[in-house]
């Protein structure tokens, strides 16, 4: 998919949402738990309520690895699942893989071609030739770690280098990076939505993948005020907030609840461009 | 496996390789390639020829994510193998995982518990409690890139920031990360043998896993000198050296070939102290 269709994908949904498939069976509801493949099931049904309000899946890659073998199985179902009945959505293998050039070239291979996910999170200590292997992919994309939000951000991340932050380097770096324009989007924490001016001085048009809006205390508003770019640029992450809204018999009508709360939230931003 | 553990296996095989494992399946003999499970197969025939001159082994995930779910069997069955076989032997799973304290949890659980190995490799770019789980399990380490062998290791790792270069303060900064004395080993690439010696001034016992001898150039006289401690705290690793020395019918020999060479090196140095 390319920038240019999520865009429009943005603008015909009015919404700009993510939502996190990180699927863990002591939070699921207990009447899947006996079927052959509870995480597919969980995640089809989320699909199934939520497909109309978001523009992008992200399963977290550790909740499926948790499971070995089955855990795999899982996640090749829930993105072949999306891939057959929703073309439309970007979907988003959050992995933070990277590794040396060759080995880098297997894990694109794994996630954007065999998988057939849209992009994939990757995470930028290596440098330069363990990140363009994921770039190498027509229409796919890279989505590298600029400043995360979590506590730890602040070990490395904010650290200043001859006048520069680490995550700014990072993002300054990058963009010398073959095929950096067109398939490299950023990870930016919503928990420091005062970064987000900065950041749109030196990536004005690139997507950001927010996570941390809502359970982890970022405000929409707020990031959309100083993150949104002319061609949006923004995907909003919700996982826990969304996929359990309840664990019960009615769990995904109640994702589909908050999620179109979410949705009319961003409807109204976009509205109010 | 403790730390004294690995350094008396050392003292009793005089060696410190560790063999990487990454299979690749236009590398291996082409008689393989028809068995049902052709990456097993070549792993227990390289162990089952190298156990006895190795201290540890080495699977890069990449190389299993790669063939999907027969990947992740081909994985399983190689960690049971090397436990069941040679319960001695120290195994890393070479995957660079690094994500929020939940997830982390997740991978590390999975790698540490699950699948069994001993230990595994941690990317330090999101901090502190990206990494404390992994140093949650008794007995078990996480491998921490601080300086890695590849070109792009000098976009990031090795600029300075308050007077120290990243990889300096990720070393210094992880140090004071509970369970770091007990369960925490670095990455350092051999490509830089001089940078050794002041590494050796921050973390004089700890472990060092070290790629890039070899094949990548570096000198494995050179590294020792350097970077050799009291209780020696250093795995060499190589992996196309040894893995892809034939890709004839006589591939696992000349495997053994390559890793006595490289041991009977390691036992000179080591009769040498």
């Amino acid at each position: 998919m390319t920038t240019q269709q999520l865009t429009q994908q943005i603008q015909n949904k009015k919404s700009f949402l993510c939502i996190g498939l990180d699927v863990d069976m002591t939070k699921i509801p207990q009447h899947l738990i006996a079927l052959e493949d509870p995480i597919f099931e969980f995640n089809k049904a989320i699909i199934d309520a939520t497909h109309d309000l978001c523009v992008a899946y992200k399963p977290n890659t550790a909740f499926y690895e948790a499971h070995g073998i089955k855990g795999w199985q899982s996640l090749q179902k829930t993105i072949e699942y999306i891939n057959e009945n929703h073309p439309e959505i970007f979907t988003i293998a959050d992995a933070k893989r990277g590794d040396i050039g060759n080995t880098s070239s297997m894990y694109a291979k794994a996630f954007l071609e065999d998988l057939n996910f849209d992009s994939v999170t990757v995470a930028p200590y290596m440098g330069k030739d363990s990140v363009e292997p994921f770039l190498a992919f027509e229409n796919k994309h890279a989505i590298l770690l600029a400043l995360t939000s979590n506590e730890g951000a602040f070990d490395f991340q904010t650290k200043v280098s001859e006048g520069t932050e680490l995550y700014k380097r990072v993002i300054e770096t990058s963009k010398t990076w073959k095929n950096s324009e067109k398939n490299l989007m950023y990870v930016v924490g919503a928990t420091k939505a005062e970064y987000f001016t900065e950041i749109r001085q030196l990536l004005p048009d690139s997507f950001l993948l927010v996570p941390g809006v809502g359970a982890q205390g970022g405000s929409l508003q707020e990031v959309c005020k100083y993150g949104m770019s002319p061609n949006i640029g923004l995907l909003i992450n919700s996982s826990r907030g969304i996929i359990y809204a309840s664990n019960g018999a009615d769990f995904a009508q109640k994702a589909r609840a908050e999620a179109t709360s979410i949705q009319q939230e961003m409807k109204q931003i976009l509205d109010a461009q």
